[in-house]
């Protein structure tokens, strides 16, 4: 089941909002947006970190969002309950975020050298950030969706990145979900956003340069090795015929799980074909149910999401694969990032990769 | 005041303890340690992560450490409560961390190339892990403690480096404390902790790396750049003739503040004068006092500690000085590090470094 539709509507202060459909057209966007919302929120700038060549964001605006809303803004508008989403119902709605960290300006600029040698280098925090609610079920959780649903939203992600990376002022777009109270997550309604970072994020920086280093050093690329070394190895969480989910060998997180396609390479989403989005499905909610089943009676809490190769430059060394990385690192305890971890960058793990990768491969 | 002396006993199960006192020999190493201990404990190994050119230690020893201690092992030894302190007082004490991340083995042995083309390559997580006692009153704080004593603390932190550097399989050593159970902390007793990593840090790595560029682009040292820039912003906290305490332009905590030493480069803590030392504990006090005014009735969880060059290799780009950040964002909320900080690297700063700072300097 391939085809799906996508309806575009807009929001009370201008923002976007696209509907995607199993349904040729559900008329969803029909549904006007009838609340007073006030002037449209911007983002702020990105500051130039020159002892770590890294950009950050500064979103002040943010911190005047509500903390926790009355009403869940994520459900379908039902009479005179006005949410984010004006349609009665959906199945997965993506619309921007009220109060982005990113973007909200009219014209894209380009970002400033970093080579000056001045102390304050900024730009507008342009780019753009998107809400990708999973389903109109507030109880749910993305676990409990079926492979069909799951299908859908890597397709929203896909339409969605290849849009971001159309914009000109989007280096990298970063899909991704943070579950759990344990993560700060205060909206329980499923859902997932999506970056669109101005600046290619460190850590795929970081990737990019090993596999430059790993293809010079071996006329290999690295991704390949990696994959061909865990599927040997005893960390292998569940596999089909086109995806690999393991722990990593040199994991950081008390879990952490990562899905590479295998037989091909794919830069992002937008190149991923068919038959693998629908076979990621099933797999990741296998992966996710072993997660649950870790510890009876805890749902595990995690952040996961898809690494996708920057727009420009070194596109050509990035590779599409998902991660999932968790917190949890007993019944009921969780790992803290301490100093070392947080100031030095020095992870210690505690359970062991092998562990924590038995733990998952026993759960079910 | 700068006399002080080292007294140096051994712990039951072969560990080493050191007391540092203002009297010239309080007899404190006298007293034995009388636990049956059985066999002490090693670290694991370090795991080289090839997609991000970090080495990760695997502790899975440290899992079998008790969570919550019945008896304060931090306290003094008081007739049949036997802790990891032998004496019946003390000043501030050192001894070997039970349960460590890094270190407890024979020999040190050299890290294994990480130009290797190998998927899996491992070491012996060799090193140094230490706890440093405040004080001997359990219900006190790092921020109640007297100048004197905080001099004392920073003493004992520049003898345990250079002890730390003179072994052969530390790189870098680190000397931090975290405080406040929202970072972890379970063992409320006023202490500390230093790491003889067997690797220079990623953070350390990058600051070298982008201090390499800097000199090279302009003849100056970053370090000195930055200060001189900090200095002249809107977000100095305190400052005196020795010190300088900074939230930086591109600062990624809620709250950060940077102290730097003025006038003079230092590599690290065995460098630093005498006169350095006894400014450095008041201003510091200073700015703790100022965390903990921030939110009225909240002391501020925090994790701070001295960046210090590395031993070897560019260890002339490296420069000593000291980081507090927290998580605390507003009036009992904190700040998650969730997927895009987590998985990407792409921080976000809610409050506005300069909100922030603000908030610090009209805290007291």
């Amino acid at each position: 089941m391939t085809a799906y539709s996508v309806e575009t509507g807009g929001l009370a202060d201008g923002r976007q909002i696209l509907y995607f459909n199993t349904q040729p057209d559900a008329g969803r966007a029909s549904f006007a947006d009838k609340r007073d919302l006030g002037d449209r929120v911007s983002a702020g700038e990105i500051r130039y970190d020159v002892l770590r060549d890294e950009w950050v964001a500064v979103s002040a605006g943010r911190s005047g969002r509500p903390n926790l809303p009355v009403a869940c803004p994520l459900c379908p508008s039902d009479g005179d309950e006005l949410t984010e989403v004006p349609a009665p119902d959906y199945e997965v709605a993506v619309f921007e975020n009220r109060f982005p960290s990113f973007g909200g300006f009219g014209e894209p600029g380009p970002l400033p050298p970093t080579e000056a040698t001045g102390m304050e280098t900024s730009a507008p925090a342009s780019g753009r950030c998107e809400v990708v609610v999973f389903s109109d079920d507030h109880d749910s959780s993305l676990v409990d969706l079926s492979p069909e649903r799951v299908a859908l939203i890597v397709r929203a992600q896909a339409q969605r990145t290849a849009a971001l990376q159309a914009r000109g002022d989007v280096a990298q777009v970063f899909c991704f979900e943070n579950r759990g109270v344990e993560v700060g997550v205060t909206l329980h309604h499923p859902h997932g956003q999506i970056y669109g970072y101005p600046y290619t994020t460190p850590q795929t920086r970081r990737h990019l340069e090993a596999n430059r280093r790993h293809r010079a050093a071996t006329g290999r690329d690295l991704f390949d090795d990696i994959l061909e070394s865990e599927r040997r190895g005893p960390r292998v969480i569940a596999e089909n015929d086109h995806w690999t989910a393991f722990t990593p060998y040199a994991a950081r997180w008390p879990f952490e799980v990562h899905l590479y396609p295998r037989h091909e390479r794919f830069a992002d989403l937008t190149e991923l074909p068919e038959a693998y989005i629908e076979s990621f499905a099933p797999l990741y909610l296998e992966v996710l149910k072993r997660c649950d089943a870790a510890y009876p009676g805890e749902q595990m809490p995690y952040m996961a999401g898809w690494h996708q190769a920057p727009v420009g430059e070194d596109r050509e060394l990035g590779r599409l694969r998902f991660e999932l990385v968790s917190i949890r690192r007993g019944p009921g305890r969780v790992k803290f990032l301490a100093s070392s971890e947080s100031v030095m960058g020095g992870w210690v793990h505690d359970l062991g990769p092998e562990t924590s990768a038995n733990i998952l491969k026993e759960a079910l």
